[in-house]
């Protein structure tokens, strides 16, 4: 494919799109990304072979540069660096401004943003669900660190923590790691839930996340969170982790809470791959616009999406936006709720 | 998975998700659907092996009720059927009413709707794009009749048609077919296309997709369409073909136009099979809300968007629905606009 060699020398681009109302991340860097993946099946990856793994400890110097790590010294636990092939430059000097572009009138932005990688664990082999809650807590913890680091940059609107379990969930290394994708626009999906809150505030006075108490949807709770399968998921099997008390932005979240979200995460991960036959996944963190303040968020509430892949979108959802889901959620619940794993310390 | 089983006795159901801020299809009869794909590689089915295949000429009696078929003889060159397994229940009786459910304050409505499955070509091994542009002009107007037929029904306020082609977008059978699913609620996609159409037109004066002509974008056209890749194209070699003309609806387009239309399609569809080897593709006729009126469209223009499936969305795209194209439209547009093809008759 000529196309991409053509690509390697140009910036990240952000183009809206006004007929389908969404901006895009134009990224050649994207198409250069190696993979350690055999196959598209996360088994067949040999997890015990980390020679040649960037992310393992020992390799540090095969990465791109470091933002930080847990504890900070040769033995550390977690790292936060930046993404070797980022979707979005750090480097883009000047402000984000609008220009017209090729003669359509359309908006484009200089794709400004930061693209961070959190190696969950220094040992290839070891994964978040097998990892103890309290270093699954230094994981969430790294995240909330790395947000508030990035709020201070005024032209970043929002940032995204995922993710990606095995290739077919989009994981191009299988070390065990999430990443942060800060943006210097609004994505989409955040403005649409955004929308779809706000109304529910303004009709019913109460925040939609504050209210969720349905016996039949939940699978677990625990002391400050509560775990359910929403009552219209998007995807089977698709789960939230909720705070209980109201709160918009996952990174104000206080820091003593974040082990307890560490096990309840820990247990659903686990619950997911014993029904589900350890599916590749994903999981999203969904907060709030960083440069909105949590006091004029009463409709806002973050939460945390896991998604086991298990079924591929096609034309009909591509085309619509609109997704068919073969799993009732009161039922994907019951199957989840009935797992008996002990909350892993 | 014990949860599939216990869902089959049941109605298909749109849910409201308040956060998500869209509509789901919660429906059973898709986990029982059979496959006759070996793999997730298209390559790898039998194209010759049509004994088992209820889409192939003589097994007309394996299949869901039949819809038309053209021409109306037992020699015919294509068929409109129901599907075997719909997402969504034409026979659920009564209006979609809307009700309180699960305790959670949220909407759900009946799963009524269509569901029906255009058999493109009686022959097993034929694939769309080597049928002749007279054929799947033929196709095209298949869709329009059978939107038309449905338009008569009140409730209806979507058609979306789509095509998957190959397992790994999201086709379960090889038989060369499309599908149109007719829908109760206007789904999100189309909801964010018209607010974004509408948006342009009160900015500018125009529709945005009569005013596209830029040459970079440009890969082919013809008497009164055009065939680019769009500006800010959300996947890498998406395309667009639009009419040149201001048109809203799809199904009210001309008849006569719909040879030139599949000529151009079937151009695209070779293309894209050359250029980049043959890969499993979705497209969609991205057209307007049935109960609207032409008239009151000005800013509304149909088209029909290729997509061929190249990269996988991972948790960054199912968080944000921002997506990470590392294609630059216009590199994409050259390497799609220099393969040189005779236009098929």
């Amino acid at each position: 494919m000529s196309s991409q060699s053509q690509n390697t020398g140009r910036r990240p681009e952000l183009r809206h799109d006004p007929v389908a109302n969404r901006w895009v991340i134009f990224s050649p860097a994207r198409a250069k990304r190696p993979t350690d993946f055999k196959s598209k099946s996360p088994q067949n990856s040999n997890p015990g072979d980390n020679s040649s793994c960037p992310f393992c400890i020992g390799n540090e110097h095969e990465c791109a540069p470091e933002i930080f790590r847990v504890p900070s010294d040769p033995n550390w636990k977690l790292r936060v660096i930046e993404n070797l092939y980022p979707a979005l430059s750090r480097n883009i000097e000047g402000p984000c401004e609008e220009k017209e572009d090729m003669g359509v009138p359309a908006r484009a932005i200089a794709g400004f943003g930061f693209h961070d990688v959190v190696i969950e664990n220094p040992v290839h082999s070891v994964h978040l669900c097998d990892m103890e809650a309290r270093d699954i807590g230094q994981v969430l913890l790294a995240y909330k660190k790395r947000i508030q680091q990035i709020a201070s940059v005024e032209s970043i609107k929002y940032v995204q923590v995922f993710k990606n379990h095995g290739a077919s969930a989009g994981a191009s290394m299988s070390h065990s790691h999430s990443q942060l994708l800060a943006l210097p626009i609004i994505p989409s999906a955040v403005s649409a839930r955004f929308e779809g809150m706000n109304e529910y505030f303004k009709k019913t006075g109460k925040c939609s996340l504050c209210e969720v108490q349905a016996k039949e949807l939940l699978i677990d709770e625990s002391t400050h969170f509560i775990s359910i399968v929403p009552f219209a998921a998007t995807y089977p099997f698709e789960m939230w982790i909720i705070p209980r008390a109201h709160s918009s932005h996952f990174h104000e979240f206080d820091c003593d809470k974040m082990v307890e979200l560490g096990g309840l995460l820990k247990l659903m991960l686990r619950k997911m791959s014993l029904q589900l036959n350890n599916p590749p996944f994903n999981f999203m963190i969904q907060t709030s616009p960083l440069q909105v303040k949590e006091s004029e968020l009463s409709y806002a509430h973050w939460f945390l999406q896991i998604v086991p892949q298990l079924s591929g979108a096609g034309g009909f959802e591509m085309g619509s936006g609109c997704y068919i889901n073969p799993v009732f959620p009161e039922d994907a619940a019951k199957v989840l709720r009935e797992v008996n794993l002990p909350v892993a310390g």
